[in-house]
């Protein structure tokens, strides 16, 4: 059965289905639903795709996505400079700024994932490394709770520790891993046990 | 807090979030993704979206969206004219054409739904029984199996047998509904008692 599906629509379900998480059912559907707007709405999705770049850039201090350099966050003197908050992804500096962090960032730009052939000189781990002075007296590490996240989180304390011993860098700044555990509104019964044990591990006084 | 998201990106993540079934987090999820991406990668995406209507139109005999008038179908010999199948939307032709139809379409452009402020007025149902005439021999109501779909497919019954009975179509045309059931791979003790009724109703010699 050929396909009955004009050149332009066809060619829009297959952009929409590269995104992740787009099968190439919702894509149909975003496709078909894009055709019931008006022209406008459609050239505002158009440009908004189109310009998403323009202006754009990354911080050369916390390598965030940014429209100036230093960023917004990282030019804050309102910011609590003492605490660098170390995540894989910009993606990730929204949320820990969304749940009310206020110290400042640094986007790793990844995790070590061997399988992706991602090691530690792919990441800038360098760059974090090179901004532990005594300016700084709390390293954050909230790299993601999966395998790869750790494996990130434990070497660059492991580097830390290093530089720590000898003395590269001052012994007091305290490297700390956000916290793993049950999440808020989750079913006791329904975690998995490296969470339950986590969550037992890092259990407090109430 | 204030937003630390460059305008650029806050632009796509509400723009992408206007699309149905996309929450904010998917909408950042997948603006985030773009912001990864090569910006050819991206301006393929932006232009797709943009000549999304370019060179599209509606067929003036099935009403489906096409690249000519009469479309593509509509002006394919090979096809069985005798058989119209009805359904609601663009979207619901290329699915019946997947499944094997190999007749022509009318698409009404909704379905009857008083809630939505949608009447019989606005469909194209006039011009439904307009094509009506010795030339063809079926009509499948393909709306969807919903409340308003099914509504929608005995106002239409209701509108053709009034015209049999005046005499002003042929009282051959056949009108018929696509078969409720259960889905195929569907399983049984999770059909609603709906699906299951008209699975029970519908049942044939084996």
């Amino acid at each position: 059965m050929p396909s009955r599906i004009p050149k332009s629509v066809e060619n829009l379900i297959e952009e929409f289905g590269k995104l992740p998480g787009i099968g190439p059912k919702t894509a149909s559907r975003l496709t078909f639903f894009m055709l019931t707007k008006h022209e406008e709405d459609i050239q505002r999705l158009a440009e908004a795709v189109s310009g998403l770049k323009k202006n754009l850039m990354t911080c050369s201090r916390c390598f965030n996505i940014a429209e100036s350099d230093p960023c917004e966050i990282c030019s804050d003197d309102k910011r609590d400079s003492e605490k660098v908050c170390v995540v894989e992804e910009p993606l990730d500096v929204l949320a820990v700024d969304r749940a009310g962090f206020d110290g400042l960032y640094h986007v790793l730009g990844g995790v070590i994932s061997p399988i992706s052939g991602v090691g530690p000189e792919n990441l800038r781990i360098g760059e974090l490394l090179d901004k532990l002075d005594e300016n700084i007296k709390e390293v954050i590490l909230a790299t993601d709770p999966s395998l790869e996240g750790e494996a990130t989180a434990m070497f660059i304390t492991q580097k830390i520790n290093g530089l720590k011993e000898s003395g590269r860098i001052p012994k007091g700044i305290r490297v700390t891993r956000i916290a793993r555990g049950l999440p808020v509104g989750g079913d006791l019964e329904y975690a998995d046990e490296m969470t339950l044990s986590r969550a037992l591990e890092g259990r407090k006084e109430y």
